[in-house]
Formats: structure tokens, sequence, C-alpha cells
């Protein structure tokens, strides 16, 4: 059965991606394999197959434009490309926080300019098995139904499980999922863990997430847990638990004869 | 092709097995796979299928008996079977901690007792797909190079992973692997994280991990933790990272107009 049109598709669509780094690469050749796709990057990037490359004038005679830069560039992206905006454009943030960068865009877009909110829950590394079944996060803040409908419908389409929150929502879940996912690995990576070959199941799975989170960008990682309020609340309970445990164990008396 | 017969196997060799718990009786069902076994539990309990249920005297008539007890409790349960015990027995202990329990039982245990050490890194929980390929440690401590080889080639038949190792080797590399599974298992267990419908894969990694170190009773967790020394070495540079991590984020402004 072939899925049906997208609402409002339109096959001279363009679909621009702003930023070609590790996140933007991988999601400007998904969303080619859908949409006819135009990117730009400041610097001298490698292109994605099925991807044109494009100036800024061109990328903003987009429809829709995906920014996938880091949450702190949010606000002076799109103050550099306000001045190209036309009419009809809806401007859409990839951000892994979303209260702080959609404030930051309804602040400085114009008002003609609409906004869409999406988390893509994966990246290269977690999508490296294929997309089917990954959620993915939309945010309608300044967006026509028809426009949000389009985006619910395609990432659908995709094979993606779009989840419907508001800012808000996302953030408070997000600290306890990815944030403390992320922070864990982060952690566990300052401690130089190492492969052995007594190692667990439980063990292995704990290197995977160490790497899957130490390939991400250090300044998502940073970005994650300055730019998400929720997150400050999170370390500060993980950093209490582990006091009392340590705490319990300090006040045990060493066991066993283990003078060895 | 037939595997050949182990070492110094004879077909009317028992196994005994002491203590029913979630491991033991786990581990006396795995061992009734491939030999007799006789199994002992100090209270009334399910006997596993394939397993002899029998009384304290008619376990020590067995040529191999394996403690499947805490820890804690190992000198005392070797005190209790001393009496019992006839010259060719080997005691084989299964701690998830190898230089404290070993040193227990060659204080407690007569001379004419062999005394053996493994530590088999899987449990109901992650052998639940079966055996092939995890690893089992094996430390020599007072035992005839027979009796060791033929439980290394015994192991090896079942499709274990044998790794010959000191109890020092041993629980150095376990406080880093096991131990600091376990320990963020419990701690995370203690921030009483649920599953969510944006969960990334590695946020759903962590919660598998949570389930199965919180699987094991709590007694293995605490011995883990008090009986390894080299796992109060661990715990401290645990702390000092994260106190390192939380400490720059504290000390940065928190980012963005959320204030919402």
């Amino acid at each position: 059965m072939n899925p049906r049109p997208s609402i409002g598709y339109d096959s001279s669509m363009e679909i621009g991606v702003y930023g070609l780094g590790r996140f933007g690469a991988f999601w400007a050749q998904l969303l080619s394999n859908k949409f006819k796709v135009k990117a730009y990057n400041r610097s001298d990037r490698p292109t994605p197959d099925g991807v044109e490359r494009v100036g800024l004038e061109e990328l903003c005679d987009c429809s829709y434009i995906f920014l996938c830069t880091a949450i702190s560039s949010i606000e002076e992206v799109c103050l550099q490309l306000a001045p190209y905006l036309k009419k009809a454009v809806t401007l859409v943030d990839t951000c892994s926080v979303k209260v702080a960068p959609l404030a930051s865009m309804e602040k400085v877009l114009p008002d003609h300019v609409s906004i869409l909110g999406t988390h893509p829950m994966f990246g290269p590394d977690s999508a490296a098995q294929g997309i089917k079944d990954l959620p993915i996060v939309l945010s309608p803040v300044r967006i026509s139904p028809e426009g949000r409908d389009f985006w619910a419908q395609s990432f659908s389409e995709m094979g993606l499980r779009v989840l419907a929150m508001t800012p808000q929502e996302h953030d408070r879940e997000a600290a306890y999922t990815q944030g403390i996912t992320h922070f864990i690995g982060r952690l566990l990576n300052e401690l130089e863990l190492q492969e052995s070959p007594m190692a667990t199941k439980g063990y292995n799975a704990l290197l995977e997430i160490v790497r899957q989170t130490c390939n991400d960008p250090w300044q998502l990682f940073l970005d994650l847990q300055s730019y998400n309020p929720y997150t400050a609340e999170m370390r500060t309970r993980f950093e209490e638990v582990l006091g009392h445990m340590v705490d319990q164990f300090d006040a045990m008396e060493p066991k066993g004869d283990w003078n060895g």
C-alpha cells in the first residue's frame, strides 16, 4: 500500500537545512529520501549525497528551514536569517532542549515567520539500524494547523513515532531521560572505563552508553545541561543519592581478610 | 562431534550445591544438564527440576560442593560443613568477590579439603538467552592441577568462556566492571526513573541496567561494595568526577529565556 500524499504537499516544495555538522548532515540526508533538500553551512564541510549545497539567500527561499546548529547559537542564526526570510517560510528547530531556543526564535523572528519546534530523539549512532519507530517530539509554537499536520504526517510516513508535547513538558521529561543518559555517559567517560574479558552484559551496555553519548559533540552535552532548567534539579538529586550511598558504605567497616 | 569426556570425569561423580537462593537454584539446574546434582538448603525452598534435594551429610559426600550463599556467610557455612567433609572433597565458591571469601575458606577449612574459587559473571537474568560465551572466572587456590583442569574443561564444554585470574586480579577488575554497574543501577533506582515514550535507545539501555541489577538481592550489592577492597576507590573516584562536573555546571549562569 502506498502512503497517501502528505497534507499540503507540493512536489515543488523545497526543504532547507541550516548546518551540516554531525547531526545536520545526518538529518539532511534522511529528509532527502522524501523531499528535495537544500543545505547551507557557514564553513567548508562535506555535502551529504542527495542534498544540494546552496548559499544563504537560496536557503531562505525554501518553504521550511530546519536549524541544525548548537542550542547556544540559535538566536544568532535567526538574526542572521531574518532579513532574507520571505512571507511563507517556517523555521523548524531540532534542538535537544525546547523552551529556551523556541523562546529565542519567538523573540527575534519577524511575525510573518512561522515557528515549529522538533526534537528527533536519535542521531547517527542510535539510528544506525534504521529509524523505524524512533521517537520525534513536535512542539507547535507559531504555526498553522496545516503546517503542523503536514510535519506530523510526514514524520509518521518516514516511520517515526510522533509525540506532541509543549516545550515545558518536553524539557522536564528530557532532563530525566536524555539528560541523565548523557550525564552518566560523560561521568563514566571521566573514569576511563575499559573493555574487559570479564565484562558482564550490564557492563557492556554501560560502555555502549559511554561510546554513544561521547560520540556527540561536547557542546551538545554542555547545552543539554545548561539550557534545560530541569537538568539542574536532576543533577542535584543525583548528587544527593550518591552522597547518601557513599556515606552508607564509608560508615561500614571493610569486611573480610583481604590484606592481599 | 561429541565433546571428549572431561579429564577426571567419573560417571558416578556427584556435584553438590549448597544454597538454593536465586543464583543457587539457577546454578544447580545449569550443572544438572551435565552432572548428577544434589542440593541442600537450610530452609524450605523449591528444588529445581533435575536436582535431588538432600540433607547436609549427604551433600558432604559429593566430590565437589559449590557454595551459592552470600559472601558474608561463607565462613559460617564452611565451619558448619567442616566436620562432615571427607578426604577427597573440593569446596568451590561462586562469590562475586574473590579475595575475602577464599581467604576465609583457607582459614577455616581442614587442610585435606581442596579449594577452588569461581565467579560466573552472569545470573538468571543475563543468561535468559543462554550461557554461550558468557565469562566465568577461575581462581585455583588449593587444588590439584587435575581438579582445576577438570572444571576449566567442564565449563568450556558447557559453552562458557573460562578466565584464569588470581583473586586480587579478579577483585580489581570486578570493582570497575560489575561493581560500577551495580552501583549505577542502584543509584538510578533511587532516582525512580520511569519509562518514557520519548526514551532514547541509550535511556532504555540504562533502564534495563537498573532492572537487572535491582533484580539481584540487596545483600549481593552490599557485599560487592563492602567485601571488595577496590570498590571503595571506585566510589571515591566516582564521587570526585561527579562533584567536579556538578561544580562546573553550578558555576555557569542558567541560559536562555526559559522562565516558562
